[in-house]
């Protein structure tokens, strides 16, 4: 199995994709990983090449370039060599950390879609406070999505979870202002309708509030929806976190007590970390292709690669396609 | 001055509705209250009757109530004899903790629409890590909304910051998924332009993670994406303390720790608590109407007196009414 990353375009680039990719082929033996970006810069860092290749550019899409112009000029940029290298069967998945939007339009455009998916979605795995997190999508691929296009979030959801999850019977729900069947807006009503005909384990409406505490598996909504759903959590968080560093840092007896208190914020930073889910996948294209978060480090990256491996070991896209067939008959 | 308040339907009703009352009416001179409700219960706390009145009524309506149709058949229901007070002008602000459907029903229904104002929205203040909060609306009166909504929210909210805040030329951000023009879906491309081109000060776009850093003063967005927002904040706030109540009981260290950092973890639940930013206000309706939260104590009821006599006193919706009708031309 062979899975390509494209080591440019995050912050910690290319340091943590070359660890990342180091733990990973030390992990799996199955795996030959490609690293694509600045071979000097790759190579500084590449201490054990073991099933490790690297293919040389220079080019990278920025964070601010404007997507789809980026992915039609920038053709040796590392994010469109690392999609061609997918394109051209000469790999079975991809990860990258860069531009998101470019990532969309890069996927669309070199990847493609699979039959029956009408728009693919961004999907990340969020922490629950007790089991192992719950998969929120769409989070910003389809920012005016219609109710058929949440049906497919769903299946495709579903689908993950069950397969590189192993949730069986994925609980799904969908994010709306009230859990009350009837509430909402257009679209949410005529997406409930929808869902609850499907063949899903479909357990009504979610409130945003309760996502955290582990509501459902799979949570669906709009990417515009999904968007705010995701920064308000991580901003609040960080707000929080912000705020109680400068409490335990506001005195010396509150330094002190903040030592003793170490692990557990630890453990609490770690519960809301994104680093073990992996990155958010990107589904309805004709292979696995990752965003890892711009921050990533190389647990991220490797956790990340795990989850493309896994999803390539499921065989997670062909089940998808083949669902999306059967729903659209 | 004269402000009705529904004193049932909260989770104190009516005990935390007659406490804040008679702090009111002992702050403020120029202040008659009128209770709402089941006179035996609230004489059990009025211990202070001075320019406080009570009106009697044995009906109430439930969390669970459907809004319409409550509001329809509970005609002696305390939050709808609230509302009458204020349609047959013997006050001039009402305020209720009961359910919200129905408050925004019943506002409607009972107190009526401004001109110029298509749709009410409900603002509730949200509070930012330095500073001294903003305004979010709307948070779910109007969840199909359409530019021009989203247009008059604005409008109405800089009113309410400038009016009853103080803040002078409160900035007006659109709630959207980046920072960037052209972001975001048809609505908010659209509201974009008008905000853009209105006589407000518009500061853009702003992402749902930078509201609690303060990044603007009204934060505007259809009813659903608010709701959202809200809360996921609320939520998200929630699960971190109850994550840090865990780890902080979780060892006699940390007990012993944690104790020391009391007055510290009370500063920060104060900084994200509800009760010194009075309700939220239903705006667009001929008079004041403010939804105290569900769980309002007498600090928060205090505060939402103080926030309808303000908005009285500084004839908050004269002022929506002739920005609405100029706009309108």
């Amino acid at each position: 199995m062979k899975i390509v990353i494209d080591a440019m375009g995050g912050d910690h680039s290319p340091k943590a994709h070359v660890a990342g990719a180091m733990a990973a082929t030390r992990s799996f033996d199955d795996l030959e990983i490609l690293l694509v970006g600045d071979e000097q810069e790759i190579n500084k860092h590449l201490t054990n090449s073991n099933n490790i290749s690297v293919l040389h550019t220079n080019d990278k899409i920025e964070p601010e370039d404007t997507p789809t112009k980026a992915v039609r000029r920038k053709k040796n940029a590392s994010m469109v060599l690392t999609m061609r290298e997918v394109r051209e069967g000469r790999a079975d998945a991809c990860i990258s950390s860069g531009n998101t939007g470019a990532l969309m339009t890069s996927g669309l455009l070199h990847v493609g879609r699979i039959s029956g998916i009408e728009r693919p979605a961004l999907a990340p795995m969020l922490p629950t406070l007790e089991g192992d997190g719950f998969l929120l999508l769409d989070v910003g691929a389809n920012v005016d999505a219609k109710a058929s296009h949440i049906l497919q979030n769903a299946f495709m959801g579903s689908t993950y979870m069950e397969m590189v999850k192993k949730v069986s019977r994925p609980r799904v729900g969908l994010i709306n202002i009230g859990t009350e069947e009837g509430k909402g807006n257009e679209l949410t009503k005529e997406a409930f309708t929808l869902l609850e005909n499907a063949p899903l384990h479909f357990v009504g409406n979610v409130e945003a509030r309760d996502l955290l505490e582990g509501v459902c598996d799979v949570a669906v909504c709009d990417g515009f929806s999904g968007n705010l759903v995701l920064k308000s959590i991580e901003g609040t968080a960080e707000s929080l976190f912000s705020l109680l560093k400068k409490e335990m840092t506001s005195s010396f007896t509150n330094k002190l007590a903040a030592g003793m208190l170490r692990s557990s914020f630890r453990n609490i930073k770690e519960k809301m970390s994104y680093s073990h889910y992996g990155g958010a996948g990107l589904f309805g294209l004709k292979a696995p292709v990752i965003k890892a978060h711009g921050s990533s480090d190389h647990t991220a990256i490797f956790h990340a690669i795990r989850q493309a491996r896994q999803m390539v070991y499921e065989n997670v896209i062909e089940i998808m396609e083949k669902e999306a067939e059967k729903q659209g008959e």
